[in-house]
């Protein structure tokens, strides 16, 4: 290691803040991703509900407390950023809300599909921008994002079990399934045109790659095919 | 240490569980607590819906998500013992849900007061049974009941400062906290009429002290006291 580039204390900002602009986007993430995750924990708290059995209503229950068990860290960094976290997230509010409004699931097995699929959606997504950020805050996100996946498991089991048992279900639930992505799109959409710091994060800046057209079209492409793969896991067409 | 008396193994039963009917007993307890918990989540996260802020909303919803924290070791424990861990849980859903549905917080701060004053009760009357106990089951039922503490300071806060707002709101949550006592009595007394093996616990057995109706009361009276201290600490007279 060079004596003139000593590396950066862990708490010291990375050299990217400096970058009013840059910070003001990555504000704006995580706040997204903090909003994202109580919205979830209400969600699924609200999904366990409907579950059929007591032991089913737990799985749910854990999965919205691991959600809810990574706003800490997120809050915690937006302060470090100079932000208020609770201010920061206000700009969210309405779009998830919306989302999860737009999509409330009329039974147990929708509530379920939603868990995993719109789940996963929201890590892909964020995942692909993170790629684009430093590396304190790429690490915080993908940390955000974990868990998750250690309940599918259950999510697939009790979906396929239901589909094998009564096979119109299936073709519900594809429905479903789509009605969620496009829900998602729409929702993104607004939130990028309306956070401009965000928009231009994606887009790059002099020291920083940013995503053509073209990029951004192949990041959708991969989200896409993601969700495919996690329907079809389900044995549900995409 | 005597060489004929090794310490047990971390996983081996202790003697006490040679006695099928306080096998019974723990399992029944163990069950409770756990029931307890999945429900506190479910009644605090409801509840959370109540938070005037979002900063609040989160602050229960992280409670919430701590009760719910301390069900997987019951139930490896449960499953240690050799029992269902829900079929065990199944006797205690129609007592605590009662409790719960004749205990509805009509506002916010009734519900701030029945998760701080209900969860102190609770807490108690296991601690107080727990001493009874071998000491693994002890050490996991204190286990179980940690981290609620740590929540206590902002329920404190907000129900002092609403009160220094508008002094009537005093009147009407004391008499809450009253009858969420009466509430639980009624409910624990339900249980003890029911659960004969849990019972025969708290009466002890020929290695076992048990309480005579003199300790019980003594254990009551107790209990009673540290429910008018939290009461206090939260401005109220009980």
């Amino acid at each position: 290691m060079p004596p003139s580039a000593p590396p950066p204390a862990p708490d010291e900002t990375p050299v990217a803040f400096q970058d009013p602009q840059y910070r003001e986007a990555v504000v704006d993430l995580l706040a997204a991703i903090a909003y994202g995750e109580i919205s979830a924990f209400e969600r699924l708290a609200e999904d366990a509900k409907l579950a059929p059995t007591l032991e089913d209503k737990v799985a749910i229950a854990t999965m919205a407390s691991a959600e809810l068990g990574h706003v800490a860290r997120l809050r915690e960094r937006l302060s470090a950023l100079g932000a208020d976290p609770f201010a920061a997230m206000a700009p969210f509010r309405a779009p998830i809300d919306k989302f999860h409004e737009h999509t409330a699931p009329a039974d147990w097995f929708e509530g379920l599909i939603k868990a995993y699929v719109g789940d996963g959606m929201a890590n892909d997504f964020y995942r692909e921008i993170a790629a684009y950020l430093d590396a304190d805050t790429r690490d915080l996100i993908v940390a955000s994002l974990e868990d998750s996946g250690q309940h599918s498991a259950f999510v697939v089991d009790r979906v396929r079990a239901a589909i094998a048992a009564d096979p119109r279900l299936g073709g519900r639930l594809a429905l479903w399934g789509r009605r969620l992505m496009g829900e998602a799109l729409t929702q993104a959409q607004r939130v990028a045109a309306d956070r401009d710091a965000l928009t231009a994060l994606l887009a790059g800046g002099i020291d920083r790659p940013g995503l053509d057209l073209a990029a951004l079209g192949r990041m959708f492409a991969r989200i896409t095919e993601r969700h495919a793969e996690r329907m079809a896991e389900l044995g549900l067409d995409s």
